[in-house]
Protein backbone atom coordinates (compact mmCIF):
# COMPACT_ATOMS: atom_id res chain seq x y z
CA UNK A 1 0.00 0.00 0.00
CA UNK A 2 1.09 3.50 -0.48
CA UNK A 3 -0.36 5.60 2.29
CA UNK A 4 -0.54 9.38 2.08
CA UNK A 5 -2.23 12.32 3.69
CA UNK A 6 -3.97 14.78 2.06
CA UNK A 7 -5.46 18.41 3.11
CA UNK A 8 -4.38 21.76 4.65
CA UNK A 9 -1.07 21.60 7.10
CA UNK A 10 -2.10 20.45 10.14
CA UNK A 11 -5.57 19.11 9.10
CA UNK A 12 -4.80 16.41 6.98
CA UNK A 13 -6.67 13.32 6.20
CA UNK A 14 -5.77 9.61 5.68
CA UNK A 15 -6.17 7.83 1.85
CA UNK A 16 -4.53 5.26 0.02
CA UNK A 17 -2.88 5.73 -3.80
CA UNK A 18 -5.17 3.29 -5.61
CA UNK A 19 -5.69 3.37 -9.63
CA UNK A 20 -4.39 6.79 -9.63
CA UNK A 21 -6.62 8.34 -7.23
CA UNK A 22 -6.34 8.64 -3.55
CA UNK A 23 -8.95 6.59 -1.48
CA UNK A 24 -10.18 9.06 1.24
CA UNK A 25 -10.23 6.58 4.51
CA UNK A 26 -11.09 9.54 6.87
CA UNK A 27 -14.53 8.40 7.62
CA UNK A 28 -13.06 5.04 9.11
CA UNK A 29 -9.57 5.95 10.36
CA UNK A 30 -8.64 9.16 12.58
CA UNK A 31 -5.20 9.60 11.33
CA UNK A 32 -1.87 7.79 10.17
CA UNK A 33 -0.23 8.91 13.50
CA UNK A 34 2.05 7.35 16.26
CA UNK A 35 -1.43 5.47 18.07
CA UNK A 36 -2.49 4.28 14.71
CA UNK A 37 1.31 2.54 13.88
CA UNK A 38 0.95 1.04 17.62
CA UNK A 39 -2.71 0.14 17.57
CA UNK A 40 -2.04 -2.50 14.32
CA UNK A 41 -3.44 0.38 11.77
CA UNK A 42 -1.57 -1.27 8.60
CA UNK A 43 -3.69 -4.72 8.93
CA UNK A 44 -6.82 -2.54 10.13
CA UNK A 45 -6.26 -0.46 7.43
CA UNK A 46 -5.71 -3.32 4.69
CA UNK A 47 -9.24 -4.44 6.12
CA UNK A 48 -10.76 -1.40 5.37
CA UNK A 49 -9.61 -1.49 1.88
CA UNK A 50 -11.65 -4.78 1.38
CA UNK A 51 -14.38 -2.61 0.62
CA UNK A 52 -12.52 0.11 -1.58
CA UNK A 53 -15.39 0.82 -4.22
CA UNK A 54 -17.21 1.99 -1.27
CA UNK A 55 -14.58 4.77 -0.16
CA UNK A 56 -14.40 8.26 -1.47
CA UNK A 57 -11.77 8.88 -4.18
CA UNK A 58 -9.67 12.08 -4.23
CA UNK A 59 -8.08 13.19 -7.60
CA UNK A 60 -4.52 13.92 -5.74
CA UNK A 61 -3.94 17.07 -8.53
CA UNK A 62 -7.12 18.56 -6.89
CA UNK A 63 -5.48 18.73 -3.32
CA UNK A 64 -2.55 19.13 -1.25
CA UNK A 65 -0.39 16.30 0.03
CA UNK A 66 1.03 16.45 3.09
CA UNK A 67 3.35 14.17 4.94
CA UNK A 68 2.53 10.72 4.99
CA UNK A 69 2.35 10.26 8.51
CA UNK A 70 1.39 12.17 11.53
CA UNK A 71 3.70 14.46 13.83
CA UNK A 72 6.51 11.36 15.16
CA UNK A 73 7.27 10.75 19.05
CA UNK A 74 10.99 11.43 17.58
CA UNK A 75 13.15 11.94 14.53
CA UNK A 76 16.53 9.64 14.46
CA UNK A 77 18.93 10.53 11.79
CA UNK A 78 22.00 8.51 10.73
CA UNK A 79 25.15 10.76 9.36
CA UNK A 80 27.87 9.70 7.03
CA UNK A 81 26.24 6.45 6.44
CA UNK A 82 26.92 6.43 2.73
CA UNK A 83 30.95 6.51 1.92
CA UNK A 84 31.29 9.00 -0.77
CA UNK A 85 29.59 11.13 1.61
CA UNK A 86 31.85 10.62 4.89
CA UNK A 87 34.93 11.36 2.66
CA UNK A 88 33.55 14.19 0.90
CA UNK A 89 33.12 15.41 4.45
CA UNK A 90 36.36 14.68 5.15
CA UNK A 91 35.21 11.90 8.24
CA UNK A 92 36.59 8.63 8.48
CA UNK A 93 34.28 5.81 7.34
CA UNK A 94 32.45 5.68 10.59
CA UNK A 95 32.90 1.90 12.03
CA UNK A 96 28.93 2.28 13.44
CA UNK A 97 26.47 4.43 12.97
CA UNK A 98 26.97 8.11 13.86
CA UNK A 99 23.05 9.37 15.35
CA UNK A 100 21.43 12.39 16.16
CA UNK A 101 18.05 13.91 16.39
CA UNK A 102 16.01 16.66 14.42
CA UNK A 103 13.21 18.08 15.72
CA UNK A 104 9.75 16.09 14.46
CA UNK A 105 7.93 19.75 14.15
CA UNK A 106 10.37 19.69 10.98
CA UNK A 107 8.16 18.19 9.11
CA UNK A 108 6.27 19.01 5.80
CA UNK A 109 4.53 17.91 3.18
CA UNK A 110 6.60 16.39 0.33
CA UNK A 111 5.38 19.53 -2.37
CA UNK A 112 5.23 22.29 0.08
CA UNK A 113 8.11 25.67 0.10
CA UNK A 114 10.95 24.84 2.60
CA UNK A 115 12.22 28.07 4.36
CA UNK A 116 15.70 29.52 4.36
CA UNK A 117 16.42 30.45 8.39
CA UNK A 118 17.10 34.11 9.16
CA UNK A 119 20.68 34.34 9.33
CA UNK A 120 20.83 31.06 7.27
CA UNK A 121 23.77 31.53 4.13
CA UNK A 122 24.79 28.04 3.79
CA UNK A 123 21.28 26.21 3.72
CA UNK A 124 21.78 22.72 1.93
CA UNK A 125 19.61 19.51 0.90
CA UNK A 126 20.23 16.06 1.66
CA UNK A 127 18.42 13.03 0.14
CA UNK A 128 17.39 10.42 2.10
CA UNK A 129 15.30 7.15 2.80
CA UNK A 130 13.31 7.54 5.62
CA UNK A 131 11.63 4.44 7.72
CA UNK A 132 8.40 4.77 9.95
CA UNK A 133 8.74 2.39 12.93
CA UNK A 134 5.35 0.18 13.39
CA UNK A 135 6.00 -1.66 16.83
CA UNK A 136 7.84 -0.99 19.66
CA UNK A 137 11.86 -2.11 19.14
CA UNK A 138 13.50 -2.33 22.41
CA UNK A 139 16.91 -4.11 22.37
CA UNK A 140 15.99 -6.33 19.11
CA UNK A 141 18.33 -9.46 18.89
CA UNK A 142 19.30 -8.76 15.74
CA UNK A 143 19.37 -7.18 11.94
CA UNK A 144 16.03 -9.26 10.94
CA UNK A 145 14.35 -8.48 14.00
CA UNK A 146 14.94 -4.92 12.37
CA UNK A 147 13.46 -5.01 9.28
CA UNK A 148 10.56 -6.53 11.22
CA UNK A 149 9.26 -3.34 13.23
CA UNK A 150 9.38 -1.20 9.89
CA UNK A 151 5.86 -0.08 9.05
CA UNK A 152 7.44 1.29 5.45
CA UNK A 153 9.25 3.84 3.31
CA UNK A 154 9.61 7.36 2.52
CA UNK A 155 11.07 9.74 0.49
CA UNK A 156 13.08 12.66 2.73
CA UNK A 157 15.21 15.45 2.32
CA UNK A 158 16.68 16.12 5.37
CA UNK A 159 17.75 19.45 5.68
CA UNK A 160 20.78 20.97 6.80
CA UNK A 161 22.10 24.80 7.57
CA UNK A 162 25.40 24.16 7.48
CA UNK A 163 26.64 27.46 9.44
CA UNK A 164 24.42 26.72 12.19
CA UNK A 165 25.13 23.04 12.31
CA UNK A 166 29.29 23.58 12.19
CA UNK A 167 29.83 26.40 13.64
CA UNK A 168 27.37 27.28 16.17
CA UNK A 169 28.46 24.89 19.41
CA UNK A 170 29.67 21.53 19.86
CA UNK A 171 26.77 19.53 18.28
CA UNK A 172 24.77 19.05 15.06
CA UNK A 173 21.07 20.17 16.21
CA UNK A 174 21.43 23.64 16.00
CA UNK A 175 21.43 23.50 12.23
CA UNK A 176 18.87 20.64 11.45
CA UNK A 177 15.82 21.55 13.39
CA UNK A 178 14.76 24.42 11.54
CA UNK A 179 11.49 25.58 10.49
CA UNK A 180 10.05 22.83 6.89
CA UNK A 181 14.07 21.02 7.73
CA UNK A 182 12.31 17.26 6.59
CA UNK A 183 10.01 17.27 4.00
CA UNK A 184 8.73 13.67 3.92
CA UNK A 185 6.57 11.86 1.33
CA UNK A 186 4.57 11.82 -1.00
CA UNK A 187 3.83 8.06 -0.19
CA UNK A 188 4.63 5.97 2.71
CA UNK A 189 4.98 2.40 0.79
CA UNK A 190 4.44 -0.57 2.82
CA UNK A 191 7.46 -2.61 3.13
CA UNK A 192 5.63 -5.66 0.56
CA UNK A 193 6.03 -3.39 -2.05
CA UNK A 194 9.57 -2.69 -1.93
CA UNK A 195 11.20 -6.14 -3.32
CA UNK A 196 15.00 -5.28 -1.78
CA UNK A 197 15.17 -1.74 0.11
CA UNK A 198 18.88 -1.96 -0.69
CA UNK A 199 18.55 -1.24 -4.14
CA UNK A 200 16.96 1.66 -4.25
CA UNK A 201 17.87 4.51 -6.34
CA UNK A 202 18.24 7.90 -4.91
CA UNK A 203 18.35 11.20 -6.96
CA UNK A 204 18.49 15.43 -6.15
CA UNK A 205 18.07 17.83 -8.60
CA UNK A 206 18.85 21.73 -7.79
CA UNK A 207 16.94 23.88 -10.53
CA UNK A 208 16.59 20.79 -13.21
CA UNK A 209 20.60 20.28 -12.36
CA UNK A 210 21.74 16.82 -10.93
CA UNK A 211 23.44 16.93 -7.50
CA UNK A 212 22.73 13.68 -5.79
CA UNK A 213 22.64 9.86 -7.78
CA UNK A 214 23.37 6.93 -5.45
CA UNK A 215 21.81 3.83 -4.72
CA UNK A 216 20.74 2.21 -1.28
CA UNK A 217 22.78 -0.72 -1.94
CA UNK A 218 25.88 1.73 -1.11
CA UNK A 219 24.73 2.44 2.71
CA UNK A 220 27.66 1.35 4.73
CA UNK A 221 25.10 0.38 7.76
CA UNK A 222 21.18 -1.56 6.18
CA UNK A 223 18.18 -0.42 7.33
CA UNK A 224 17.74 -4.28 9.52
CA UNK A 225 20.82 -3.05 11.06
CA UNK A 226 20.41 0.54 11.93
CA UNK A 227 17.21 0.32 13.47
CA UNK A 228 18.51 -3.08 15.51
CA UNK A 229 21.62 -0.75 16.61
CA UNK A 230 19.29 2.24 17.56
CA UNK A 231 17.70 -0.13 19.42
CA UNK A 232 19.88 -0.72 21.43
CA UNK A 233 20.43 2.81 22.70
CA UNK A 234 17.12 3.89 23.10
CA UNK A 235 13.31 2.44 22.85
CA UNK A 236 11.90 3.20 19.18
CA UNK A 237 8.23 3.49 19.53
CA UNK A 238 5.55 3.29 16.54
CA UNK A 239 5.50 6.27 13.91
CA UNK A 240 8.82 7.41 15.01
CA UNK A 241 10.80 8.45 11.72
CA UNK A 242 14.67 7.53 10.76
CA UNK A 243 16.41 9.42 8.35
CA UNK A 244 19.52 6.79 6.96
CA UNK A 245 21.85 9.43 5.73
CA UNK A 246 22.59 10.79 2.58
CA UNK A 247 24.85 10.08 -0.16
CA UNK A 248 27.75 12.43 -1.74
CA UNK A 249 26.95 15.11 -3.29
CA UNK A 250 25.47 17.38 -0.62
CA UNK A 251 26.05 21.39 -1.43
CA UNK A 252 28.68 22.34 1.28
CA UNK A 253 31.30 19.96 -0.19
CA UNK A 254 31.49 21.40 -3.81
CA UNK A 255 33.81 23.39 -5.09
CA UNK A 256 32.91 25.99 -4.91
CA UNK A 257 30.49 25.08 -2.28
CA UNK A 258 26.58 25.57 -3.64
CA UNK A 259 23.82 26.34 -1.01
CA UNK A 260 20.05 26.66 -1.66
CA UNK A 261 18.39 30.65 -2.52
CA UNK A 262 14.85 31.94 -2.17
CA UNK A 263 13.37 30.93 -5.39
CA UNK A 264 15.30 27.23 -6.16
CA UNK A 265 13.85 24.33 -7.17
CA UNK A 266 14.56 21.18 -5.42
CA UNK A 267 13.56 18.05 -6.97
CA UNK A 268 14.11 14.39 -5.39
CA UNK A 269 13.24 11.16 -5.84
CA UNK A 270 13.60 7.15 -3.85
CA UNK A 271 12.65 4.34 -6.56
CA UNK A 272 9.17 3.37 -5.85
CA UNK A 273 8.62 5.69 -3.61
CA UNK A 274 8.09 8.94 -5.38
CA UNK A 275 9.38 12.35 -5.84
CA UNK A 276 9.02 15.53 -4.44
CA UNK A 277 9.16 18.83 -5.56
CA UNK A 278 10.39 21.75 -2.99
CA UNK A 279 10.39 25.29 -3.70
CA UNK A 280 12.50 27.49 -1.23
CA UNK A 281 11.66 30.98 0.43
CA UNK A 282 12.61 33.10 2.91
CA UNK A 283 12.20 32.53 6.73
CA UNK A 284 9.33 35.34 6.70
CA UNK A 285 7.94 34.76 3.20
CA UNK B 1 0.58 27.11 41.45
CA UNK B 2 2.56 23.53 41.82
CA UNK B 3 1.41 21.44 38.79
CA UNK B 4 1.70 17.28 39.45
CA UNK B 5 0.47 13.99 38.14
CA UNK B 6 -0.41 10.98 39.81
CA UNK B 7 -1.22 7.52 38.94
CA UNK B 8 0.14 4.27 36.83
CA UNK B 9 2.98 5.40 34.29
CA UNK B 10 1.12 6.18 30.94
CA UNK B 11 -2.60 7.08 32.77
CA UNK B 12 -1.63 10.13 35.04
CA UNK B 13 -4.13 12.17 36.30
CA UNK B 14 -3.45 16.14 36.45
CA UNK B 15 -3.61 17.88 39.72
CA UNK B 16 -2.45 20.60 41.71
CA UNK B 17 -0.87 20.51 45.18
CA UNK B 18 -2.68 22.65 47.55
CA UNK B 19 -2.26 22.74 51.31
CA UNK B 20 -0.18 19.41 51.43
CA UNK B 21 -2.85 17.53 49.59
CA UNK B 22 -3.21 17.14 45.60
CA UNK B 23 -6.40 18.65 44.01
CA UNK B 24 -7.75 16.48 41.46
CA UNK B 25 -8.71 18.11 38.29
CA UNK B 26 -8.96 15.61 35.94
CA UNK B 27 -12.68 16.34 36.19
CA UNK B 28 -12.16 19.20 34.38
CA UNK B 29 -9.14 18.91 32.47
CA UNK B 30 -7.85 16.28 30.46
CA UNK B 31 -3.86 16.60 30.93
CA UNK B 32 -0.73 18.78 31.31
CA UNK B 33 -0.03 18.03 27.61
CA UNK B 34 1.27 20.13 24.93
CA UNK B 35 -2.50 21.13 23.66
CA UNK B 36 -3.30 21.70 27.43
CA UNK B 37 -0.51 24.81 27.15
CA UNK B 38 -0.74 25.51 24.02
CA UNK B 39 -4.63 26.50 24.58
CA UNK B 40 -3.98 28.60 27.43
CA UNK B 41 -4.66 25.81 30.23
CA UNK B 42 -2.35 27.62 33.13
CA UNK B 43 -5.07 30.38 33.09
CA UNK B 44 -8.05 27.59 32.67
CA UNK B 45 -6.25 26.21 35.34
CA UNK B 46 -6.24 28.89 37.69
CA UNK B 47 -10.00 29.82 36.96
CA UNK B 48 -10.88 25.57 37.37
CA UNK B 49 -8.80 26.40 40.82
CA UNK B 50 -11.05 29.27 41.89
CA UNK B 51 -13.59 27.09 43.17
CA UNK B 52 -11.17 24.73 44.77
CA UNK B 53 -13.46 23.19 47.38
CA UNK B 54 -15.60 21.54 45.64
CA UNK B 55 -12.65 19.32 43.86
CA UNK B 56 -11.72 16.09 45.03
CA UNK B 57 -8.23 15.51 46.75
CA UNK B 58 -5.95 12.99 47.08
CA UNK B 59 -3.03 12.47 50.19
CA UNK B 60 0.19 12.83 47.88
CA UNK B 61 1.96 9.85 50.10
CA UNK B 62 -1.03 7.63 48.81
CA UNK B 63 -0.21 7.35 45.29
CA UNK B 64 2.62 7.34 42.52
CA UNK B 65 3.90 10.78 41.59
CA UNK B 66 4.39 11.06 37.65
CA UNK B 67 5.89 13.56 35.33
CA UNK B 68 4.42 16.76 35.96
CA UNK B 69 3.91 17.31 32.27
CA UNK B 70 2.75 14.38 29.76
CA UNK B 71 5.09 13.74 26.42
CA UNK B 72 6.58 16.78 25.40
CA UNK B 73 6.98 17.34 21.27
CA UNK B 74 10.74 17.55 22.02
CA UNK B 75 13.62 17.83 24.70
CA UNK B 76 16.31 20.49 24.11
CA UNK B 77 19.07 20.57 26.04
CA UNK B 78 21.76 22.23 27.26
CA UNK B 79 25.28 21.35 27.31
CA UNK B 80 28.35 22.90 29.41
CA UNK B 81 26.14 25.46 30.89
CA UNK B 82 28.03 25.67 34.07
CA UNK B 83 31.66 27.21 34.04
CA UNK B 84 32.85 24.31 36.72
CA UNK B 85 31.36 21.47 34.59
CA UNK B 86 32.61 23.02 31.04
CA UNK B 87 36.17 23.05 32.99
CA UNK B 88 36.07 19.39 34.40
CA UNK B 89 34.76 18.58 31.15
CA UNK B 90 38.03 19.49 29.27
CA UNK B 91 36.13 21.89 27.06
CA UNK B 92 36.57 25.72 26.54
CA UNK B 93 33.86 27.85 28.23
CA UNK B 94 31.27 28.05 25.28
CA UNK B 95 30.58 31.42 23.82
CA UNK B 96 27.54 30.35 23.48
CA UNK B 97 25.08 27.48 23.84
CA UNK B 98 25.75 23.96 22.96
CA UNK B 99 22.42 22.27 22.39
CA UNK B 100 21.29 18.69 21.84
CA UNK B 101 18.15 16.78 21.57
CA UNK B 102 17.00 14.08 24.29
CA UNK B 103 14.46 11.20 22.84
CA UNK B 104 10.89 12.59 24.68
CA UNK B 105 9.97 9.17 25.67
CA UNK B 106 12.90 9.20 28.43
CA UNK B 107 10.43 11.01 30.95
CA UNK B 108 9.71 9.25 33.96
CA UNK B 109 8.55 10.18 37.70
CA UNK B 110 10.42 12.03 40.74
CA UNK B 111 10.45 8.42 42.79
CA UNK B 112 11.12 6.32 40.27
CA UNK B 113 13.27 3.65 39.34
CA UNK B 114 15.99 4.58 36.52
CA UNK B 115 17.53 1.57 34.49
CA UNK B 116 21.52 1.08 33.74
CA UNK B 117 20.69 0.28 30.08
CA UNK B 118 22.07 -3.25 28.72
CA UNK B 119 25.84 -2.55 28.08
CA UNK B 120 26.35 0.86 29.95
CA UNK B 121 28.63 1.12 32.48
CA UNK B 122 29.22 4.55 32.56
CA UNK B 123 25.92 5.79 33.68
CA UNK B 124 25.74 9.14 34.90
CA UNK B 125 24.09 12.03 36.99
CA UNK B 126 23.25 15.63 36.34
CA UNK B 127 21.03 17.57 38.08
CA UNK B 128 19.52 20.16 35.92
CA UNK B 129 17.00 23.17 36.12
CA UNK B 130 14.23 22.04 33.19
CA UNK B 131 11.99 24.50 31.70
CA UNK B 132 8.54 24.01 30.38
CA UNK B 133 7.18 26.46 27.18
CA UNK B 134 3.67 27.87 27.08
CA UNK B 135 4.01 29.54 24.23
CA UNK B 136 4.79 29.17 20.51
CA UNK B 137 8.83 30.55 20.23
CA UNK B 138 10.11 31.65 16.47
CA UNK B 139 13.09 34.66 16.14
CA UNK B 140 12.14 35.84 19.81
CA UNK B 141 13.72 39.58 19.54
CA UNK B 142 15.22 39.29 23.11
CA UNK B 143 15.72 37.69 26.44
CA UNK B 144 12.73 39.14 27.74
CA UNK B 145 10.42 37.38 25.39
CA UNK B 146 12.60 34.12 26.10
CA UNK B 147 11.29 34.39 29.62
CA UNK B 148 7.87 35.53 28.60
CA UNK B 149 7.23 32.06 26.87
CA UNK B 150 8.01 29.93 29.94
CA UNK B 151 5.36 27.85 31.57
CA UNK B 152 7.13 26.66 34.20
CA UNK B 153 10.16 25.09 36.39
CA UNK B 154 10.90 21.41 37.59
CA UNK B 155 13.78 19.52 38.65
CA UNK B 156 15.23 17.32 36.27
CA UNK B 157 17.65 14.80 36.18
CA UNK B 158 19.43 14.67 32.85
CA UNK B 159 20.92 11.12 33.04
CA UNK B 160 23.83 10.01 30.43
CA UNK B 161 25.70 6.81 29.87
CA UNK B 162 29.15 8.61 29.54
CA UNK B 163 30.19 5.26 27.09
CA UNK B 164 27.69 5.83 24.44
CA UNK B 165 28.00 9.63 24.36
CA UNK B 166 31.79 9.65 23.96
CA UNK B 167 32.82 6.40 22.48
CA UNK B 168 29.87 5.13 19.72
CA UNK B 169 29.91 7.45 17.44
CA UNK B 170 30.35 11.10 16.54
CA UNK B 171 27.27 13.05 18.53
CA UNK B 172 26.12 12.60 21.82
CA UNK B 173 23.11 11.20 21.10
CA UNK B 174 23.46 7.53 21.83
CA UNK B 175 23.90 8.36 25.64
CA UNK B 176 21.16 10.76 25.98
CA UNK B 177 18.04 8.64 25.36
CA UNK B 178 18.54 5.90 27.04
CA UNK B 179 15.13 4.40 28.81
CA UNK B 180 14.19 6.36 32.02
CA UNK B 181 17.28 8.94 31.21
CA UNK B 182 15.03 12.18 32.42
CA UNK B 183 13.27 11.84 35.30
CA UNK B 184 11.21 14.92 35.92
CA UNK B 185 9.41 16.80 38.50
CA UNK B 186 7.79 16.34 41.03
CA UNK B 187 6.24 19.29 40.13
CA UNK B 188 5.96 21.86 37.40
CA UNK B 189 5.81 25.39 39.34
CA UNK B 190 4.72 28.36 37.46
CA UNK B 191 6.51 31.08 37.12
CA UNK B 192 4.95 33.43 40.14
CA UNK B 193 6.36 31.33 42.41
CA UNK B 194 9.94 32.01 41.59
CA UNK B 195 10.91 35.02 42.81
CA UNK B 196 14.70 34.70 40.80
CA UNK B 197 14.71 31.78 38.39
CA UNK B 198 18.43 32.51 38.25
CA UNK B 199 18.95 32.21 41.79
CA UNK B 200 17.94 28.75 42.75
CA UNK B 201 20.07 26.29 44.62
CA UNK B 202 20.66 22.82 42.88
CA UNK B 203 21.99 19.65 44.69
CA UNK B 204 22.19 15.86 44.22
CA UNK B 205 23.70 13.46 46.55
CA UNK B 206 24.01 9.69 45.68
CA UNK B 207 23.71 7.11 48.66
CA UNK B 208 23.66 9.76 50.20
CA UNK B 209 26.87 11.32 49.64
CA UNK B 210 26.86 14.94 48.11
CA UNK B 211 27.53 15.11 44.45
CA UNK B 212 26.88 18.40 43.09
CA UNK B 213 25.98 21.82 44.59
CA UNK B 214 25.28 24.92 42.65
CA UNK B 215 23.32 27.90 41.67
CA UNK B 216 21.24 28.88 38.88
CA UNK B 217 23.37 31.98 39.22
CA UNK B 218 26.00 30.35 37.88
CA UNK B 219 24.68 29.14 34.77
CA UNK B 220 26.93 30.93 31.69
CA UNK B 221 23.42 31.42 29.70
CA UNK B 222 20.33 32.60 31.66
CA UNK B 223 16.96 31.00 31.37
CA UNK B 224 15.77 34.04 29.04
CA UNK B 225 18.85 33.63 26.92
CA UNK B 226 18.50 30.10 26.14
CA UNK B 227 14.75 30.31 25.03
CA UNK B 228 15.74 33.62 22.84
CA UNK B 229 18.41 31.66 21.33
CA UNK B 230 16.97 28.58 20.80
CA UNK B 231 13.65 30.30 18.57
CA UNK B 232 16.41 31.38 16.57
CA UNK B 233 17.04 28.09 15.22
CA UNK B 234 13.92 26.08 15.29
CA UNK B 235 10.29 26.54 16.90
CA UNK B 236 9.93 25.95 20.57
CA UNK B 237 6.28 24.72 21.01
CA UNK B 238 4.07 24.74 23.66
CA UNK B 239 4.94 21.86 26.00
CA UNK B 240 8.35 21.51 24.63
CA UNK B 241 10.96 21.48 27.76
CA UNK B 242 14.48 22.27 27.68
CA UNK B 243 17.10 20.62 30.11
CA UNK B 244 18.85 23.93 31.34
CA UNK B 245 22.56 22.56 31.88
CA UNK B 246 24.63 20.78 34.91
CA UNK B 247 26.91 22.56 37.10
CA UNK B 248 30.11 20.40 38.00
CA UNK B 249 30.33 16.80 40.05
CA UNK B 250 28.71 14.63 37.71
CA UNK B 251 30.51 10.84 38.20
CA UNK B 252 32.48 10.54 35.01
CA UNK B 253 34.71 13.81 36.01
CA UNK B 254 35.69 13.16 39.12
CA UNK B 255 39.15 11.59 40.39
CA UNK B 256 38.31 7.94 39.91
CA UNK B 257 35.46 8.70 38.08
CA UNK B 258 32.34 7.45 39.79
CA UNK B 259 29.34 5.62 38.48
CA UNK B 260 26.18 4.47 38.76
CA UNK B 261 25.22 0.58 39.75
CA UNK B 262 22.08 -1.28 40.64
CA UNK B 263 20.95 -0.25 43.72
CA UNK B 264 22.21 2.86 43.95
CA UNK B 265 19.98 6.02 45.80
CA UNK B 266 20.21 9.24 43.29
CA UNK B 267 18.85 12.14 45.94
CA UNK B 268 18.21 15.70 44.07
CA UNK B 269 16.47 19.15 43.91
CA UNK B 270 16.34 22.41 43.00
CA UNK B 271 14.70 25.19 45.31
CA UNK B 272 11.27 26.15 45.00
CA UNK B 273 11.01 23.02 42.94
CA UNK B 274 10.88 20.61 45.18
CA UNK B 275 13.33 16.74 45.40
CA UNK B 276 13.51 13.81 43.92
CA UNK B 277 14.64 10.42 45.17
CA UNK B 278 15.36 7.65 42.53
CA UNK B 279 16.43 4.05 42.61
CA UNK B 280 19.07 2.61 39.94
CA UNK B 281 17.75 -1.10 38.65
CA UNK B 282 19.35 -3.05 35.41
CA UNK B 283 17.75 -2.35 32.21
CA UNK B 284 15.33 -5.97 32.54
CA UNK B 285 14.64 -5.69 36.35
Amino acid sequence: MKLVRFGEPGRERPGVLHEDSIVDVSGRIRDFDPRFFGEGGIAHLEAVLGDVDALPRVDPASVRIGPPIGRPGKIVCIGLNYADHAEEAGFPVPTEPTVFFKAPNTIVGPYDQVRIPRGGDRTDWEVELAVVIGREARYLPDEAAGLDVVAGFAVVNEMSERGFQLTRGGEWAKGKSCETFNPLGPWLVTPDEVADVQALGLWLDVNGEPMQRSSTKNMLFSVGYLVWHLSQFMVLEPGDLIDTGTPGGVGNLQDPPRYLAKGDVIELGVTCLGAQRLTCVGADD
